[in-house]
C-alpha cells in the first residue's frame, strides 16, 4: 500500500453521520468543500452520506476511494462510540491506530483550559488515535484533529463535522497541500446579487449575454438562482491567471449591471447588510430601526457585520401598539384610522425612531407575519416598510409569500434594500420590488424630523 | 439475473445531476424520500449525488445496489444527451432498452396538448425507452415516466428529479408497491434537547441507558448530536403500533430527564424559543430584552414563534453605551467601574428594560461578538447575561467560541435558557451552563424594580 499522487484533479466527498440520513438535515459542508476545491481546479465527481455504522462506512470508503484522486470524509471523529470514521479508515487501508501522546496531552490541556471540573473523560483519548503513516491536521477550534493519509496513490482526508472547525482546517489544507498538487488551473467564481426582479425576468433579460459568454474561450459559465428576497447569478471561468479571469468576470458582471441597473446590489458576493453597512460607514451615517413584525431581525442582520457599531447605535422592537405610541411617538389617531399595518404607521415609526435615536436614517417595519392575524384586505404577508432620512420619508407596501420566518426575512430584506437604494441615489428605480409590490411604487413626504 | 425480494428493510438513494455537485444546490428530494420510506419502516442507509456522466453514474449504481434492498434514483430521465440514468441502469443490469410505443403515443399526445407548434422533437422519444422487464410508473405532472425494476433479488426505482413530479409518484409507489413488501413496522422518532452540558459528558452519563435500550426488543436507537448552544439526542424505534412506540420513546425520554434533570428542555423537538414562549404564555407573563451584542437576535428568535405577541411587546437594541444610560437607565458609574461587558451592567440593563417595558421578565445581554474589541481580560466571546424578575436579578458571565454570528447565537441561547430555568424553577441547576461558564455559577440580587 504505497504510491505517490502526482496530480489531483478529482475529488469524492463523504459525510459520516446518521443524523444526516434523517428527514431534516442535509450535508451542507459539501458546498463549502466544493467551493474550496473548485478554486484550485479540483472537480467534485460524487458525494455521499453514510450513517455511523462501521460496515456501511467501510463499504463507502472502499467504493469511493476508487472514484477520485482525493477522498474527503467529514464527521465521525468525535470521542464517542458512534464516531467510527477513524477506525474504519484504519481498518480499510490496513493502517493500525496508535495513540499520539502529544495529541493526548493537547486534549487534556484543552479540557483543563475550558474550566471543566475533574479529569478529562477517558473516551476523549480516542481522538488522539492516529492511523499509521497519517499526518495530523491541527484543529484550532475543537478537539478532533484532522488526518491526511496517502494510500495506493490516492489522498484521503478526514475532517471533523462542525463547520466552524472544518472550514479553517480545509482552507489551510487546500492552500498548503492541495494547490501544489494541481495543474495550476483554477476556477474563479463571482456572485452577482440583485433585488426587485423575479428569476424568469432576469433569465430572459440575460439570454444575449449567456450566448456571448458561452462562445468565449474559455467560456464563462452562468447559473441563476432564486434565493429569498434576492436573485443570485453565479459566473465562473476556468483559468491559469487569476488576474485575467477576475478581469473577465468583472467585465461580465458589468454587462449584467448595464442591463439590470440599480437592482444589482453586489458583484462580489457581498450580502445586503454588508452593502448597506459599507455605504453608511463610508459616509459616517447612522441607521436605527423600529421593528414590529420583524421582531429585531433587520437590526440583528445589520449587526452581523463586524464594525457595525459605527452605524448601529439603537433600535426598538415595538411589537405592541402602545409601544409604537409611547416610545416612538406614533399618533394613536394614525393607528386608529389606518391600522397598525399601514404605510402611514410605518412612516411614523421610521420618523419616530430616527428622532429618538438621533440617527440619520430611520426604518419602520410593520406587518402581518402570520400564520394568524390576516384579513381579506391585509392578508398574512402584508408588510409596510418606511425609510425616513433628512430629505423626507418614503414608504412601500409589500405582500410576501411563505411561512412566518420567510415573511420576517423578506421584510427585513425590504427594509435594508430601501435604505440601500436611497444611499445609492436610486430610491425608486424602475423595476424595483417588482413581483412583490402591492401598491403603487412609492409615496414621499417631506421630512418631519 | 432474477430473484424475488421478499421483504424491503433498507434503502439507498442516488440523485443524478451535475448541478447538484456545485456550490449552491443540495439534493433536497432525499429528505422527502426518507420521510416516506421511514413511515413504512424502511431505513435509509446511505445516499449519494453523482453527475450526468455515464461512467460515474454506472459505478455508483453498481456499488449502491449492493448496499440495500431498494435503490431509488432521482433525476437524469429527461430527453437530452446528459440524461443518462435510463441507459446506465439498462447497461449495468443487462436489460436492453426497447421503445414502449404506448409511451411514445402518450408523449406525443402530451406534447400536442401543451400547444407546442410542430411535431414532438425526436429526442423526446428517449423517454419512451424502457429496460427489459421494467414496469412503467406513470407521471401525471411531467413527461418523464418512472421505472420499477427487480434485479438479483433487489428493487431499483427510477424517478424524475423535479419535486412536483417525484413526490406524488413516490407517495403512490410507497403505498401500493413498497408497503406490501415491508414487515408492517414503521420507524418513530423523538428528539430530546438539552443545554448546559457538553456532548461527551452527556454521552458518558447516558451509557447505561444506551445499553438498556439496545438490549430491548425492538431496540431503541440513540444518536447524540452537538448543535450550537444545545445537545440533541435522537431516539428512534421500529414498531407495529404507533401508540406503543410513542409510549416507549416517551419512557426513554423520561429516563434521560431523570439523569440530566432540568438541563433537558424539550422531549418532542420543541425549539428553545418555543419552550420559553409556551411557559410565558401559559402563565400570562411577558418578557422584554435589552440587547447589545446580540443586536436583536434573541427577540427575533422569540418572535419567530406564532402567537408571540402575547408575551413580547417591546425590546431595545442598545448597541451604544449612551443608549444603555439614557434609554435603560444604566448608571454611568457602573459602566465606568466595570465596563460595558460586565455582570453589573447586564443586570442594570435587564432591570432597566423590565421597568421601561413594564414586563415580568427583563433580559440584559452585553458582550464582545468580535472579531475586534477583545482584551486579555475580556476576549472575544465574553458575554454577560442577566435576567430580572419579580424575585430578583441573576447574572452570568459566558465565554463563547466561534465567529461573530455564532457568538451572537449562543448569547441569545443563553438569554432564553436563563429565562426558561427561572420559569421552570431551576434557576441555577447543577451542571447548568457548564462548559461555557467563565465565572462562578450565579449571583443573585434583590429586585430593584
Amino acid at each position: 500500500m504505497s504510491g505517490h499522487v502526482s496530480q489531483i484533479r478529482t475529488a469524492a466527498l463523504v459525510a459520516v453521520g446518521s443524523e444526516l440520513l434523517g428527514t431534516t438535515r442535509l450535508d451542507t459542508n459539501s458546498l463549502y468543500l466544493t467551493d474550496q476545491l473548485n478554486r484550485v481546479g479540483i472537480e467534485v465527481v460524487c458525494k455521499a452520506v453514510v450513517g455511523d455504522n462501521r460496515d456501511d462506512c467501510a463499504q463507502m470508503v472502499r467504493s469511493f476511494v476508487e472514484r477520485a484522486d482525493l477522498l474527503v470524509m467529514c464527521g465521525g471523529l468525535g470521542p464517542t462510540d458512534d464516531d467510527v470514521t477513524r477506525e474504519v479508515v484504519a481498518a480499510v487501508f490496513d493502517r493500525p491506530l496508535a495513540e499520539d501522546l502529544d495529541l493526548t496531552a493537547r486534549l487534556r490541556a484543552r479540557y483543563a483550559a475550558r474550566g471543566y471540573a475533574g479529569a478529562m473523560p477517558e473516551n476523549n483519548r480516542r481522538q488522539a488515535m492516529v492511523p499509521r503513516g497519517a499526518d495530523v491536521i491541527a484543529n484550532a477550534a475543537g478537539s478532533a484533529p484532522g488526518l491526511w493519509l496517502e494510500v495506493d496513490g490516492r489522498v484521503v482526508v478526514l475532517l471533523p463535522g462542525p463547520p466552524r472547525e472544518l472550514k479553517p482546517m480545509f482552507a489551510t489544507l487546500v492552500e498548503e497541500r492541495l494547490r501544489p498538487r494541481t495543474d495550476g488551473a483554477s476556477l474563479l467564481r463571482v456572485v452577482v446579487k440583485l433585488t426587485g426582479r423575479i428569476e424568469s425576468q432576469v433569465d430572459e433579460t440575460l439570454q444575449p449575454l449567456y450566448r456571448e459568454w458561452s462562445a468565449q474561450d474559455p467560456p464563462i459559465g452562468a447559473t441563476i438562482l432564486a434565493a429569498l428576497g434576492q436573485i443570485e447569478l453565479h459566473l465562473s471561468v476556468r483559468h491559469r491567471s487569476e488576474a485575467e479571469a477576475r478581469a473577465r468576470l468583472l467585465a461580465a458582471a458589468t454587462e449584467v449591471t448595464g442591463l439590470l441597473g440599480s437592482d444589482v446590489f453586489s458583484v462580489d458576493g457581498e450580502r445586503l447588510e454588508e452593502v448597506v453597512g459599507r455605504l453608511l460607514a463610508s459616509r459616517g451615517l447612522t441607521v436605527a430601526a423600529a421593528e414590529s413584525c420583524t421582531g429585531g431581525l433587520m437590526t440583528s442582520r445589520l449587526t452581523d457585520v463586524p464594525g457595525s457599531s459605527r452605524y448601529v447605535r439603537h433600535a426598538v422592537v415595538a411589537y405592541a401598539n402602545d409601544v409604537k405610541t409611547t416610545v416612538l411617538g406614533v399618533d394613536p389617531a394614525l393607528l386608529e384610522a389606518h391600522g397598525a399595518v399601514s404605510e402611514q404607521v410605518a412612516c411614523a415609526m421610521a420618523e419616530g425612531i430616527r428622532a429618538v435615536a438621533g440617527a440619520d436614517f430611520g426604518v419602520g417595519i410593520t406587518g402581518i407575519a402570520g400564520p394568524d392575524g390576516g384579513t381579506p384586505a391585509k392578508p398574512v404577508g402584508t408588510v409596510a416598510v418606511a425609510v425616513a432620512e433628512p430629505r423626507g420619508t418614503r414608504s412601500r407596501m409589500f405582500r410576501f409569500h411563505g411561512e412566518r420566518d420567510l415573511v420576517k426575512f423578506q421584510a427585513s430584506q425590504a427594509g435594508l434594500d430601501m435604505v440601500r437604494r436611497v444611499l445609492q441615489g436610486h430610491p425608486s428605480a424602475p423595476g424595483s420590488a417588482a413581483g412583490t409590490l402591492a401598491t403603487p411604487p412609492s409615496t414621499a413626504r417631506p421630512a418631519s424630523a
